[in-house]
């Protein structure tokens, strides 16, 4: 594509995200164009339903319910895919790039389910495809993966990528909520949709952390070798188990790298953060993430990881890179990046049960009565695993009791081995609830 | 320039930094080469003295005396000025320039004392400079400024942005120690010089901030206008006073933007952050900055701010951005950006007195009898200027006593007439200290 002096921009969908794309980038149009040394044309956006009422006022021309106008348009040259989804998204993403376009998107289903097509068509007809607004909203982690920290191999990013959990949990375990107030609070605010389940049972963390460890590392990681929990079991408990002992609870996404035994591992589930770590201090709707690489050593952004300002903030940012790119008249931005990386994750294996170790946190519903105790120490001692800090509570029901404990690091394997055993004691009267106590180091 | 296959890389200045960056582009090469579709050229390294010990060993062919064997080399693209210093450093610098090349520096005094030198001489000659490697070791901050949240005005940037500080205030605030032995240990660690003067009275800050205020704004503060105070004469009832209201003790670089009345302002001093902002939360030797965006909200990085490692990291993030340049063809990466904002920097002015507004802390020492408090508060009541939270002390020397408070918000300029009538007061026996209190708000 030959440098192209006025850069036309075409939108799909016209949601929050949208509206703050179109709104911001006509607010700061004369900045942004004597900064880049370019005319902006925002050209077209494309709409399911024309009358619905939105805050932004499109002009009636600009405005269409056909997305190929936008799309085919030789003028556009960046299409903004905002439609959510992944079936007609894949469709409109594949006829853009096959034309050659920059597609920037914020759909993180869609680079999840689609990566390899898409990127595919992007080797092929030279276009690109960024995805900044896929992960954490407004905090630019995708290009500090990419760029800023390129020196680096990382062995470690652990973050915070979903804000209704966070905002549910700070809300429990600073304000003494439930988790059911919490929610409902969250959904009242706007924070939660009216069904939560994507969000506070760990869906769409996956398919953050799953592009970020594929940035990061060049490998997919399978769905069947993913943990990959909620924050529905969190009860009063656990929560003062964290207040007393220093911690904070939080919803992670946790990748780990090794790199001379060659394994990864990705992780999604609520855990206890030492309230020293920089994380336990992102709260509310914010995200954070902590890249620990073996250069720079441990780096933390932290933000608005939602809001259709804030994801505009980083489509936007996406569209800066490609003018950049499209007036150097350079053909892509970093496909080949990608692509070898992709090659080196070939290599890369998941890791297994025993490779995977941390403390834990157990939550034990017991019968009250002599012996009982022994019974269940008796089990930990049998595999080795030793018990760190104990809380236990009379039951408000007469012959039922509550233990809480943490242990110190032990894998996986172990912990699902000493889980079985005391699933089988008479005395443990409801399903053990876990939870894993983050450390960096481990 | 033609798009060159084989990048060549040269290296001013074998310190810490330069180490860093030959061992781990050593390290990386075969893995950056498959990634950037490029080879790389490790190709010489000038130092000052050839026999003095480093921990990493250079051929012989690769290290020369003679600085200009590494400017001059036409197969040298990338130059890394990493000797420091403003005055050698200039020369190269502009040598280096004015033969088109891209130079990468780590050097704040020189960029802040001869910022426009050098860009004139990157417009004139097509070359690069760039620093990201200036300002906060390993966070990539300037990228995220300049690029992933390029849709953004930054109201607010505040940072900490000096680990040697940042590792003092931690100590004394956290283990009770005294700034003095704080300081010895800081040197004892390496973490601070011999002459510690640069790090702990707050010209490294200034420089760095200056730096961050310029990129986002297009405006040098000027150092007259700009307050900068260091951490010398914090005492032990400041961290009491902290410790009992719920803050941490910071050493700050605040800049304020206000865009309709069209002002700037830059302060660089220690303060009081409230430990629910997350910048209270980054301790020791790190370094940490919030900006606020008008379309993204607080972001924050924060991380290791300085060392060997975490510097090379940044300036390797710079190597790589040059390559991606100079292998598209781009003739420039930014230049005309920073170009345009300086325009817009023109029309902007510092903040006067009236307009700079914080809560203040005040630590008083006083005579110790009847009338002293009346005749302190009678100051504040007559400028008005509420006082929000008071602790007073005996002092072991009877006959006097020390007396610590907050304020609401208040003007720079209030303040300092309140401050000026404290000092003529015969019961007031030291010169009056005080620290801001750090309001994200304010």
């Amino acid at each position: 594509m030959n440098a192209p002096r006025t850069i036309g921009i075409g939108i799909l969908g016209l949601g929050t995200v949208g509206q703050g794309v179109w709104k911001h980038l006509s607010d700061k149009k004369t900045d942004l164009e004597s900064r880049l040394g370019v005319k902006l044309d925002l050209r077209k956006v494309a709409v399911r339903d024309l009358k619905k009422h939105r805050a932004v006022k499109i002009p009636k021309g600009k405005i269409t319910k056909n997305p190929f106008e936008v799309i085919d348009d030789p003028a556009v040259h960046v299409v903004c895919e905002l439609i959510g989804g992944t079936t007609k998204a894949r469709e409109f993403t594949l006829r853009a790039l096959k034309l050659g376009k920059v597609v920037v998107s914020a759909n993180k289903a869609l680079l999840c389910e689609h990566g390899p097509e898409i990127f595919d068509a992007v080797r092929k007809h030279g276009g690109q495809f960024l995805f900044e607004a896929s992960v954490a909203g407004g905090i630019p982690i995708i290009k500090a993966i990419r760029e800023g920290l390129a020196a680096n191999r990382f062995e470690l990013i652990v973050g915070i990528l979903n804000g209704t959990c966070n905002h549910i949990l700070t809300r429990m375990g600073e304000d003494g909520l439930t988790f059911a107030d919490a929610l409902k609070e969250a959904q009242e605010l706007g924070y939660a949709e009216a069904d939560p389940t994507l969000d506070i049972d760990g869906i769409d963390v996956w398919h953050k952390a799953s592009i970020l460890a594929w940035l990061a590392h060049g490998k997919w990681a399978p769905r069947k070798q993913t943990l990959v929990e909620g924050i529905r079991n969190i009860g009063p408990a656990d929560i003062d188990f964290a207040r007393r002992f220093g911690f904070a609870l939080k919803h992670l996404a946790v990748i780990r790298r090794e790199f001379k035994k060659g394994w990864m591992t990705l992780g999604v589930y609520p855990a206890l953060v030492p309230n020293r770590d920089i994380l336990a201090r992102v709260s509310g709707v914010n995200n954070g993430i902590t890249l620990r690489g073996d250069v720079v050593g441990a780096t933390t952004l932290a933000g608005r990881g939602a809001g259709g300002d804030a994801t505009a903030s980083a489509v936007i940012g996406d569209i800066v890179d490609a003018i950049a790119a499209l007036t150097s008249g350079a053909p892509t931005l970093s496909g080949d990046n990608l692509d070898k990386r992709e090659k080196q994750g070939k290599a890369i294996r998941m890791a297994d049960l025993d490779e995977i170790i941390s403390p834990f946190y157990l939550r034990l519903s017991l019968l009250d009565k002599a012996g009982v105790s022994e019974g269940v120490y008796r089990i930990f001692s049998k595999h080795k695993v030793s018990i760190a800090r104990v809380i236990q509570y009379e039951h408000p029901n007469k012959g039922r009791g509550t233990v809480t404990l943490s242990t110190y690091p032990v894998s996986e394997r172990k912990m699902g081995a000493v889980l079985k055993e005391l699933r089988q004691l008479k005395t443990v009267l409801e399903e053990p609830f876990i939870l894993r106590i983050f450390s960096p180091e481990s």
